[in-house]
Order: C-alpha cells, then sequence, then structure tokens
C-alpha cells in the first residue's frame, strides 16, 4: 500500500527535509521514529527538499508500507512517537503510481518579513527582519516580470543541479498588513533558492536599489549580479502541494 | 535618572520575568548584560512578573543609572548584548518618581489559541492548542459576567500573596479569524495566573463543561472548583502596559 502524509514542521533545528552526512534532517526523524514505532525499514519520499531552516505547513510524502492497517491510522502512529517540532496532519492511501515529487502539479511557497529596526523576538523563528521604507507600487510592478514562464537561471543558486531552469511561476500575491509583508509565490516547480531570491529581489525593487529592467534583464539573460539577495531561510514555509490525482 | 524600557521576550526558555532560585529569568539575562556592556551594577523593576513560558511584546522596566548618555542609547547598549530572545524595542528617560509597577494603570495581555486535533509545530510556541466545537455566543455572553470590578478570588491559583482580591476588567475581547481563537484581557491588574483562568473558564463556557451561573457563582462567592482549567503558559503574552505619566 502507498501511503501519502501531510507533514507541518519547525524547521529551525533541521538540516532540511533530507537525509545529509552533517546535521539532522526531518526525513531521517520522520523514518527512525516509523521504525521505532512499527519496527518496519522504509524510505520517505517528499514533493521536494526544503533547505535547512525552511518550515512547512503542508509537505507531502509518500511511501511504501506492508504493514495491514488503515492509511488513516498512520497519521497517529508518527505523531505518538514525533518530536513537537513535527507532525502529520493527514494520512491517507494512494494509487501505486502516485509520486509525491513527480506527480506534483503547483507549490506554494510563503515567505514572512517583518520591517522593524530590530530583529524581534516573537517573530524572528518564522519571518526574516526586513528594514526601511518600502514602495509596495514597485514590488507589485515588478512581480508580473517574475510571473509566467521563463528560464530562472539567474535566481538560483550556485550548485543547483537542475538539468533544466525554465519553471513556471502561476502568481506572486504581496499581502501587508502593518509592518508585516507576506509573499505568496506559486509555481509548477522551483530551483535551488529561487524563493529566497525572488523576495530579496522584489525587496531590492521596492528599497530603490535596482530597477525593473534589472529584473528583466536577469530573466532575459540570465544575470543573477543585478538581483537582490537571497533571502534568509527562516522566512520560508513550504505551504501545499497540489496534484491532479488527490 | 530613570530610564524605561520596553521589553519583547519569547518566555519560553525562562522561568519568567523575576530572578528566581532554580531556572533562568529574564532580568537575571538583562541584568548581566547590563553589567557586562557599562560595568555599572543595575536592578531592573518590571510592570510584574511574568510567569515562566508566558512572553511580552511590550514588557515595561525602569531602572535608574549614573551612567552619563542619552536614554535613547541604552536601548542599543541592551540589544548589542541580549540573546535573540530577548529585545529592547525603546528606552526613554522618565521622572525619578515613576515606578514600571505601581504607576501602571491599564495592562493588556493576549491569549492565543487554536483549534486542532494535534498540537501544530508552527503554532505551539505562541499559542495553545484547543478541542472540538465550540459556542463563541456562550463565550461572548460569559465575558461580560467578567468584565467589571469583581472579587476574583476564585480566579486566582493557590499560593497567590496578593492583600486584596479585588480587581476591575476592562475588557474582555475574543477575535476568531477560522481555527485561531485570541483573548484579549485587559485590567487594572491581575492576580496569579488570572488571565490564564479566565481563558479556561470562558472555552469550558464555550465547550458546554460549565454555566453561565458557575461563573456568576465564582464571582460572587468566591468558588475556585466551577471553573475551568488554568491555560498553559505557552499562550500568554503581555501586549502592553499603560500608565497615566507617560
Amino acid at each position: 500500500m502507498r501511503v501519502v502524509l501531510i507533514v507541518e514542521y519547525d524547521g529551525t533545528d533541521y538540516c532540511g527535509w533530507q537525509c545529509q552526512p552533517n546535521g539532522l534532517s526531518v526525513q531521517e526523524v520522520m523514518e527512525n521514529c516509523f521504525f521505532e514505532a512499527t519496527g518496519e525499514k522504509t524510505v520517505l519520499t517528499a514533493s521536494g527538499r526544503t533547505d535547512s531552516g525552511v518550515h512547512a505547513l503542508g509537505q507531502v510524502v509518500h511511501f511504501d508500507t506492508a504493514l495491514e492497517q488503515p492509511a488513516e491510522s498512520f497519521k497517529h502512529v508518527f505523531n505518538a512517537v514525533l518530536p513537537p517540532d513535527i507532525k502529520v496532519r493527514q494520512s491517507f492511501e494512494v494509487a501505486k503510481n502516485f509520486h509525491a515529487r513527480y506527480s506534483a502539479k503547483k507549490k506554494t511557497y510563503v515567505y514572512r518579513t517583518y520591517i522593524s529596526p530590530i530583529e524581534l523576538p516573537l517573530k524572528r523563528r518564522f519571518a526574516a527582519q526586513i528594514f526601511g521604507k518600502i514602495d509596495m507600487d514597485k514590488m507589485l510592478s515588478a512581480k508580473k516580470l517574475i510571473e509566467g514562464t521563463h528560464d530562472f537561471a539567474a535566481f538560483c543558486a550556485s550548485g543547483s543541479s537542475a538539468k533544466s531552469t525554465i519553471r513556471t511561476v502561476f502568481s506572486i500575491d504581496i499581502e501587508r498588513r502593518g509592518d508585516d509583508i507576506d509573499f505568496y509565490v506559486s509555481g509548477n516547480g522551483f530551483l535551488y533558492n529561487m524563493v529566497r531570491i525572488i523576495v530579496g529581489t522584489l525587496l531590492a525593487v521596492g528599497y530603490g536599489k535596482i530597477s525593473e529592467s534589472d529584473v528583466a534583464n536577469a530573466i532575459s539573460f540570465g544575470e543573477r549580479k543585478n538581483l537582490g539577495k537571497t533571502m534568509p531561510a527562516c522566512g520560508l514555509t513550504l505551504c501545499r502541494v497540489e496534484y491532479s490525482e488527490i
């Protein structure tokens, strides 16, 4: 039986989703918990890696099991042994050909920021501090250049192993409430650090540090140098992954 | 010179504001940081203790110093050495007769809750998990019994050393957004655990576990036994303290 898990985690204390030689990963913790609870060894496959320190509200994970029990009960199996910063919100059976990564059609991330001259104790865990006066209209104009199907080579951290750098960004929604600005970014897939570079770039436009034409040139010619900085991991949360099948 | 600090802290890893023989307090950390930064020993006086694990968005603290520098600069003096979970948002000079505790006229706390069958990794730090179907109308009706000037002896944890148990609750505002319910409670002062017992009591009414008359009797006759449970510390944040002088 193939089972899907919808997983929420606070990524602060983890080196990301995927097992790494240095540092504890969410995957490793979950696989160990499953073995501890059931005695069965399994491999968990997620919709994608999240980087070190990145959070998830709805990471989608699949695994195969020979255990004969209702798929819905695996939620409780995991939660009984998982630490408080990782929990399974749902578990259910899927078709054998479902794949958490390859079947994904749409992913939505939120990047949370707050404007403050000092790093705030009550916000720092799940949002990134930003400074100064930001021109929202400039950001709302620049985000239209990023939406759509483009070669996002310039929006990709070095060291990425992606074969193609063409991706479709379905939408970028920027929500401001007082000093909090949240960026919702939906796409069919993202390159390494792509969401964090998109947000850094929109903020650089909002501060007037770079122009809309810098963004247009980056998309046309793949030039990273005139884009904004990569924002820190703490502000990023994988909200949800959508599939046509489930 | 007497200086006031507006302090924000994530109380998760502290035993509360006040120095305790067992466990690290916010006060102790701040006094040590000040000594480390300036070489001057000082005692910080807060508007009130916050309990172990309780947070503050705007705790008000005063201290006296012989250092000759602008009061505004003490914000930076503290922040340069404070850990990331405690920060000073403002510092300014006040009259010598100002007292963070005795001069306080109004305190506002928020108690944050979320409805979920499992404890959620992204909410658990600053909100308390609650269960099931809640009747908002019953809570909105019961909160009116608590607002006003009453003897709150029944809403006080045992072990409290308060001389009088009469307090005025100016207002209780209950805000619901989806599965999140926030309780804003303002008063001229609060007994030990009083806000957490008020919220536990309103939730008990909302669940139908106790009736409005149980609440009325508790206020009239000081009977604790028919009230709700004391809610956990993690959901409580001291929002602001108001004074007539500053």
